[in-house]
């Protein structure tokens, strides 16, 4: 006869098991620097922090009632510079009014990573949860929350997140392939792609999307039409002129997003090239002043109301405890063809 | 010899005089019902509770130490709909930045005046102030805000707000002047307007600065060339279409902001009207994509990042004690021209 067997814990759940005196004692510390520690205080030594925070991550850590979390989501963007940001933010506000919580937004100024201050805040909040928009928090600011059991979700990540940490996107890969069929349809073959910079996954995948759609349909892709520039107008102006200036210049051009490919109309009207009759352009975002565009854009639609409300959604599910059936979530993107595509003219 | 006088008070400062004792003696009430009151929380009489708000707006009320409000800045819009609501938002967040102070953002889709549920919150979270932006606080939400020592300050009020209410805005009647001005200067006298819905205060300054650039330089408005409509683009679209259609239609469209002239845009390239050639456009925002339009628009700049930050910054001072030398502060717009205006061609 066997003795009866606890099945072991299905990995990656979380244990919440140790309380504040078991951490003490496993980390050597007392009490009271445990607590400073988990309140986010100064005057805890940084070996003696990181050694406790050890101690938790690899233990979990027991919240007691009277320490439940703050209603409050934290929604941390890099910079809040165009109706991208916007859409994301309805999204979570969306959100957030259904499970009665309040917003939180911090604007980094463009820095991808937030302060120091930040975290300390933070943590002094106890928010719910964080949603980090096209950021990259740290190693350090990672385990930070984890160890005080605050879910972060991040959206659109600009690095390799840590393994666990769950994140929300959209299909851009085949976003990009859409986007260069529809024009290899149209009988495009000098399909230019300005890309945004390729350390980032999203801009990434959509570079690969149009690779991909180039190859399948056996069009050699010149090395000269794709160029890496800035997601803002002034990267699509100067980077557009640039492929203009070709001698054989392209018939097409897909750009990373919308803001790029609004620099490339500029770049157009520049030069003297009518869209789409000499050139055909192709955005991505489908931010809502497109439509308005001159001539109104083709752009690869992006879900962004939708993708705030996941992210904030994913964030309130992990806070009550459930364990997310997923750690990536793509959603779909979506062709919205307008007037700024034809058949190429030569 | 008279008796030492002590100094009226000055007219307008703050008095924080009274204890929580004092206000429950006041209102005849106990104590912990003052509490109560002050701390947004329910099972209070109503009729009681505006007693005891009443004494509180009459005596002031001494907040102690220990009721530090928390370093929030409280950031409330009718509706996250353009960038105009985003340039506010990166104003207001510079100067919580500057102050330390975290900012909970609040969309209450469309509605003008924030919910119950609203005021329930933000009392609980004592904020540092509150910034309404294009909203309506009833009065009891003003009272109640005001008996907790938690400054309000509106930005572009779409009512009359109550008296002492701080309020930011732009210089809207000077804006709508020098838009109709560039116009009559190009040599335009059929200048329609579209504005927007004439009770909010800023529409209706834009549309007396129409009206008096018109009647300075002697020019007799059509009352058909005036019209009251949405401010978005779909109102622009429908309200510049019927006046494209009228027998004798206008050379020249002023509009009260950007999306509405994105809609007058989409209007004439629907009715094949060519802008500047043969219809002159203004828009009012100067929002970051008018410039990419096409063609790029002429507009009336408004500082929004600025007056988010007016609006932050006036709160922060009003907490931190001092009176503000203003009730109403207006910040300039500035006529911005670009390809969307011309001289009329008949």
């Amino acid at each position: 006869m066997t003795a009866p067997r606890r099945d072991p814990e299905p990995a990656g759940q979380r244990r919440r098991e140790v309380t504040v005196a078991g951490i003490a004692k496993l980390a050597g510390v007392s009490a009271p620097t445990v607590s400073r520690v988990l309140n986010g205080k100064s005057g805890v030594a940084l070996d003696t922090r990181q050694r406790v925070e050890a101690v938790i991550r690899e233990h979990g850590y027991r919240r007691p009632e009277a320490e439940a979390p703050a209603a409050i989501i934290e929604l941390v963007f890099h910079a809040l510079e165009s109706l991208w940001a916007l859409e994301i933010i309805r999204g979570v506000e969306r959100v957030a009014r259904e499970n009665d919580l309040a917003v939180v937004l911090t604007e980094m100024e463009g820095r991808l990573t937030p302060g120091h201050a930040w975290t300390e805040q933070v943590l002094t909040r106890r928010p719910t949860g964080v949603v980090a928009v096209f950021s990259e928090l740290t190693v350090a600011q990672q385990s930070q929350l984890a160890s005080r059991s605050i879910p972060l979700v991040v959206l659109d990540p600009t690095g390799e997140p840590m393994h666990e940490t769950p994140s929300i996107g959209a299909t851009n890969w085949s976003g990009g392939l859409a986007a260069t069929r529809h024009l290899l349809e149209l009988g495009h073959r000098r399909v230019a792609m300005l890309s945004g910079p390729v350390q980032w996954p999203c801009c990434r995948a959509r570079l690969d999307g149009y690779r991909a759609a180039m190859e399948m349909a056996g069009v050699p892709i010149d090395p000269q039409l794709v160029r890496v520039s800035t997601l803002y107008v002034e990267g699509g102006l100067r980077d557009g002129a640039a492929l203009l200036r070709l001698p054989d210049p392209p018939t097409a051009i897909f750009t990373a997003n919308d803001l790029q490919a609004h620099g490339v109309y500029e770049a157009a009207r520049q030069a003297g090239v009518r869209i789409p009759q000499e050139l055909s352009v192709i955005g991505f975002d489908d931010l809502p002043f497109t439509q308005w565009a001159g001539p109104p854009m083709t752009t690869v639609r992006q879900p962004l109301v939708e993708m705030g409300a996941a992210a904030a959604e994913m964030v309130v599910r992990i806070a009550s405890g459930e364990q997310p059936p997923y750690n990536r979530l793509e959603l779909a993107t979506e062709l919205v063809v307008r007037q700024s595509t034809a058949p190429p003219n030569r």
